[in-house]
């Protein structure tokens, strides 16, 4: 039992860390193995969740071992899986072979890392499901790890870095929607990234502190990129799910990017719609972590606003949630159908969850 | 008699905008006008308003002369202050000095401009007040026009362009503030600006529609740089507008900003109040253009989330503004005494108006 009662939830933001780089020496080609020593590589520039920051992992969450949060299955099914009566989680890598610059080491890294993952994750955890990692900073080579791993059952969608070179509206990106389509997958956009690009459209920021809050921006523009650069409209079956970047900025979005279609819609022949009705219909947005208001009234108002019961969907952000309770994961009293949908049903249409 | 019966407004953001770069020659010393001459110097590279776009200008305030709309007294006069009952009316001149490259010429046009305004404008309309264009890309430079100008009764704001070349709360832009608070000035802080930094923060957008639709999140991002990075701390009397970047975003930006202030406050020790206090002290918005919702109710919710009846300004954005009846610039039914406060006294205060 949990504060849902006896609802069973899709968690469709579990992070499984990489233990180790060497973790992956098994799975990757000698060539690649000979390079990271001699070059003495220790990773991917992206530090999306530094180590000395509290809200990286909850402390129940870290392990004895001194390995990473989130990457010891047994206590991750328990502290996850078990603790919210989760019938699938979702498990996103975060390990970013995106801002590696050197794509061909960034490929073999991602195809180790989904290895890895069906191994030691999907084949060990029936209710588990899983992202491909991908080098989408060259979207060929992404397209085709897709096509190497995107029939295996276990995997429901592509991770993408919610930062990156361009906009993901940019026709560079087609080649992995291309792929993603064709293999039945979301594809997921998620917080972090270190592309290179100044943190804000105003530059480079100071402090983690603005950039963690500032990616509720970077967010926004991406949303706008994908709708009114087409994507939508090439790839009519695409899937998108915008993964641990807030969502209550999604009503003023809407709002926004209406009004200025109807002034400038000219600039986007393509987009014979209303903004936000590509939004309801093709994007979906996981619940954590929530940028609350210290009335819940308020964040009711909210989810009313968005004008749609089917955009939301279940996380716990597993280890590096926010919540102190259960009952702060989603702190307003909601009807049915509205809570089961965003507990379960909405992520299990969106990722055809058995 | 407008929408608003016999109330009396403060129009918080008119454009008047520059005949042609010819009308400055008479106020450039001679070696800038040979300069601009002798390189075909055409103006600014930022197009913030590209005469092409319908929502650039009513259809109205274009003037059969062909000069830019906005660049008439008597029109402006007649548009404005007459017809929506104006007991003052700021201006915000939008000529981007900020983005010439030759930083001299740009300090030598920031000064004809306001000496300009001084003459055409403020000494010709007694309810007019104007905003000090400054080259804020050197802000030694820029405060030097702060001081030039400062005291003269008309000014009381200085203008920067949203988009800059570093987030607004870096320390670089100390002495712009430290000027301001010297002359008892507002910093407002505008829709638009041309940097050379990408446009969003995931990099370069295609169209016009994204440019400008996105300028929202940069107004955001500038929020979070000047509270986070200690601007309101070093300067406790500053006051800061936000001009035409929407504002229908703000509470989901207190709330995220909050939350994450709370987890990693370590980062800014300086900051010793939640985030969103700040803003409700510091900051104010003009109303328009205003992204609203379908639904009126939908918009009386966000101007409640913001916890503040002292935030907002009235505004028409003349010539550029969106809507097309006075019913629309503010569709929401208000009670006394916000609604007189936002047509006409948080202005008041705030700009420190008769």
């Amino acid at each position: 039992m949990t504060i849902f009662g006896t609802h069973k939830v899709i968690d469709c933001d579990i992070h499984n860390e990489l233990p180790a780089l060497k973790t992956l020496y098994p799975y990757l080609p000698e060539h690649w193995v000979a390079y990271c020593n001699e070059s003495a590589f220790v990773g991917p520039d992206a530090n999306d969740y530094p180590k000395g920051a509290s809200i990286t992992a909850r402390p129940e969450a870290k392990l004895a071992s001194g390995n990473p949060p989130g990457s010891d299955l047994a206590l991750l099914r328990t502290q996850t899986l078990d603790a919210w009566n989760a019938e699938f989680g979702i498990l996103n890598c975060a390990y970013r072979v995106t801002s590696v610059h050197n794509q061909d080491l960034a490929a073999a890294l991602a195809s180790a890392i989904n290895q890895w993952q069906i191994d030691e994750w999907l084949a060990k955890e029936p209710r588990l499901r899983a992202s491909l990692v991908v080098p989408s900073q060259n979207p060929a080579l992404a397209a085709a790890e897709i096509d190497r791993f995107g029939d295996h059952p276990g995997f429901v969608q592509v991770a993408l870095p919610v930062r990156s070179e361009a906009p993901y509206g940019n026709r560079r990106y087609d080649p992995i929607y291309a792929a993603a389509v064709r293999h039945n997958l979301v594809v997921g956009i998620h917080y972090g990234g270190a592309p290179g690009l100044p943190s804000t459209p105003a530059g480079w920021a100071l402090t983690y502190l603005e950039e963690q809050a500032s990616m509720a921006q970077v967010f926004q523009s991406q949303v706008m990129s994908l709708i009114i650069e087409g994507v939508f409209d090439r790839f009519p079956t695409l899937r998108v799910a915008l993964i641990e970047g807030g969502w209550t900025w999604l009503p003023s979005l809407m709002w926004r990017i209406d009004k200025e279609w109807k002034g400038l819609r000219h600039n986007t022949p393509w987009v014979r719609r209303l903004p936000s009705d590509y939004m309801r219909e093709h994007i979906r947005l996981t619940i954590q972590p929530l940028d609350a208001p210290p009335d819940p009234e308020h964040l009711r108002q909210i989810i009313d606003q968005i004008e749609s019961d089917e955009m939301l969907l279940f996380s716990t952000d597993y280890p590096h949630h926010h919540f102190d309770t259960p009952e702060e994961a989603l702190p307003v009293t909601l009807e049915e159908p509205l809570l089961t949908k965003i507990l379960a049903e909405n992520a299990r249409v969106f990722y055809r969850l058995g």
